[in-house]
């Protein structure tokens, strides 16, 4: 079912001409897509959907062209980037245009220590360019080596880095950005420090970002250190003394109950069976203290390697790409009857948070702990993997954890109020929607306070 | 009186001959002090002490010669650096030898981000270059263009890098030293990792350290920000925002009460009379998300410069030269009549407790807080500067902070069991002192639990 008429799309098409565009039914469908198939729950509303034609324009110019032609014929529009996101964020509810932001991927300038670079760059090119430069990226998802840092902003905003440095979330981890909006005429916005929070994860439907500017942090030579367990508390122990140890320095701390390991190809031969496993990223200079620390919580390193080098060859596979929700991307490989949860436990008594839902649920929830910073307070937050059964479960699981004092991100929800629990960015998003997009043409469905009338 | 007989003090120079000796007593006086001082009960204590033969050794040879030459007379050695610290660290009680370890003061490798370095070393020629290098120290003190590493490591540990690195005492922050032992005979030990924290302050009772292993961090440009406050609260508030900010990189927030900065002679003209002031170093990618912060907390950014340039001019102060305990010492050039506390905030209710002991005393006790880490955990410690009285309302003082939930680290003993209070290190250094000063001849005195009788 077409939703908008095929008129429409020739008018489109002609007032884009000279740019990357497509009608094609199967790739529209796969750019109509992300990893929302995670979710039982979601993979069951947003399968069918599709966007009707796709473009991707080179450069801001191009970007206005489209919005200004999609506002006219009030076409929606939904930007993509890398499509990793997991909750439906750039599935396209009501057809129209998907915008890929993949062919803006340039660098611009790195100074003091701030990158401008266009929002469709690869975060490990990304990454990689400011390595070259002595810098790297504070934070980027488990996803790194296909997601977009565009598409990090708009949809994810937390994963490795959490540890040391929040989430993108905090003041000052994302510096500013240059958005194109969906007023008469669309224009381009210039957004900065605080100001710069209403285009922050809201899924591009405040605006599409074209540009981003983002803190780095002097490039450090990572090492992946794994950490084997006989139990799992002692190996959540350990994982929350080092987020707590300020003297080593620390990208990364996963644990993981012992159903999982199994399922990490690269290193599961190595991790005895039944043990629990903590993953860690660790400075050369913190690694006589990780073993100390190792050591005094009964752990065993039972494998190492370079996390770049790791990264930097398609052979390989980084730690982190073991952790953060890979983890149930990696069970998913080879069962896919799983799901999984976002959930951050309580600040105080973690640990007894932690079992108090680990034990009654093992059988169904093999749980995935990650060491993060909210407010520059430190706890786990998880992404349990979940043999599914049915949505009423799932619920019920949800309800258990929240029991607990558990705060539930759900990933099961395809709106951003629905979903972002824990995660929201402060700020009046809704009020900046108003301003730029009052005809609420930006990736429709997923504000979910929005409405018409509101603009 | 001297406590040695000349007869010893001849032979000792026999022994260490064609090193730099002397028995001037001026020099020798010099040599025997430190800034104690900043105690009236310190001054009335240790200003009659003072060793009784200078030595300067050269390299770790010479450190045993000396050491085995006291050993076969009995004679007390005491360490000392750059003399810069506060509780008698490096003042020889009982007399003997000074052994003054500036002339040991050479880089000697830099792999991995991780230093070894000779005791002796000025933290400012250190940090100079290590940053020629790319990387700088973590920690430093206030008296960082003075003290040495040794020094620092013996007899400090906290300062400036402690909001973002926590102190020397957090596992990792020390990561191995070489160390003179007065053994029979007198032997280098190289501990490492865990098996270092017997040498990590304790003001050279346990070993002469020769050479450090420290890790370093990826060097930043930092820039000293001054911002003024309508009142203390705010100042306060925005200090502790900041610290828990992980979005921000910083080095070092210090808050102080409306009465001390017109003593920072430098800054003292651009900050309003009776205006509280919060003096921060950040990187310049984090500046305009501390402008906002600032903002959102009624502050107004009067002074910035580069921290680095400032500190490698002679005619500069860098801010942090009105941080930590420079304060005190920026108060004490002008009113001798002031001395100061030493005290840690409880991690909840941080600032309730900091009103709770300001506004009582606000007359005699002028508020000066620093952001630091213990443990992981963000909280304020304080130094403030105090209109000394005597001993008894001092001791009043403290019991009143105390009441408060306020931990208190004594800077008016001399003794490391009775100042060190949160900053004690843990470890075993009474037992490691059984094994390399069994005859109790490394600065007596000092390690007040160790007797004869132990070894």
């Amino acid at each position: 079912m077409s939703l908008i008429r095929m008129a429409d799309i020739e008018a489109l098409a002609t007032e884009m001409e000279g740019m990357e565009l497509s009608t094609d039914r199967a790739l529209l469908r796969q750019k109509s897509r992300d990893f929302y198939w995670y979710s039982p729950i979601l993979k069951a509303q947003l399968d069918s959907k599709s966007a009707e034609l796709y473009v991707r324009p080179r450069n801001e110019d191009e970007v206005l062209r489209v919005l200004g032609a999609c506002r006219a014929l009030r076409v929606p529009v939904t930007v993509r980037g890398g499509g990793t996101g997991n909750y439906g964020q750039c599935v396209p509810l009501e057809g129209g245009v998907v915008l890929d932001m993949t062919a803006m991927a340039a660098p611009i300038a790195l100074v003091d220590g701030v990158v401008e670079v266009e929002a469709g760059a690869k975060m490990i090119d990304l990454d990689l360019w400011a390595r070259e430069r002595g810098w790297e990226l504070k934070l980027w998802p488990s996803t790194k080596r296909t997601a977009t840092i565009g598409g990090f902003v708009a949809g994810g905003g937390a994963g490795i880095g959490g540890i040391s440095h929040g989430t993108l979330r905090e003041r000052g981890n994302l510096l500013g950005a240059r958005v194109a909006t969906m007023q008469d005429p669309p224009a381009i916005l210039d957004v900065e420090g605080d100001d710069a929070a209403p285009v922050n994860r809201t899924y591009g439907t405040t605006g599409v970002l074209t540009r981003l500017r983002l803190p780095l942090t002097p490039a450090q030579d990572w090492r992946d250190v794994a950490i084997s367990f006989t139990e799992f508390p002692a190996a959540a122990r350990f994982g929350l003394a080092l987020a707590f140890a300020d003297g080593i320095t620390k990208k990364m701390c996963g644990v993981f109950d012992s159903q999982l390991p199994p399922f990490f190809r690269g290193i599961a031969d190595t991790v005895p069976e039944g043990h629990a496993l903590a993953l860690v990223m660790v400075t050369p200079a913190a690694m006589r203290a990780l073993r100390d620390l190792a050591t005094e919580h009964g752990g065993t390193i039972i494998a190492e390697q370079s996390t770049v080098e790791a990264e930097r060859d398609a052979e390989k596979t980084p730690f982190y790409e073991y952790c953060w929700n890979h983890t149930t991307l990696q069970v998913l490989k080879r069962d896919r009857g799983v799901t999984y949860l976002q959930c951050r436990f309580p600040f105080e008594n973690t640990l007894e948070a932690i079992e108090a839902v680990r034990i009654p649920f093992r059988d169904e929830v093999w749980m995935h702990t990650e060491c993060v910073r909210f407010g520059g307070r430190t706890t786990m937050s998880a992404l349990p993997v979940i043999r599914w059964t049915n949505a009423e479960r799932l619920a019920e699981i949800m309800r258990a954890f929240e029991a607990e004092g558990i705060g539930i991100a759900n990933p099961h929800v395809m709106t951003i109020e629905e979903g972002s629990g824990y995660r929201r960015v402060p700020g009046d998003q809704l009020g900046f929607k108003r301003r730029t997009d009052p005809l609420g043409l930006l990736n429709p469905g997923k504000m979910r306070d929005f409405t018409m009338a509101d603009a």
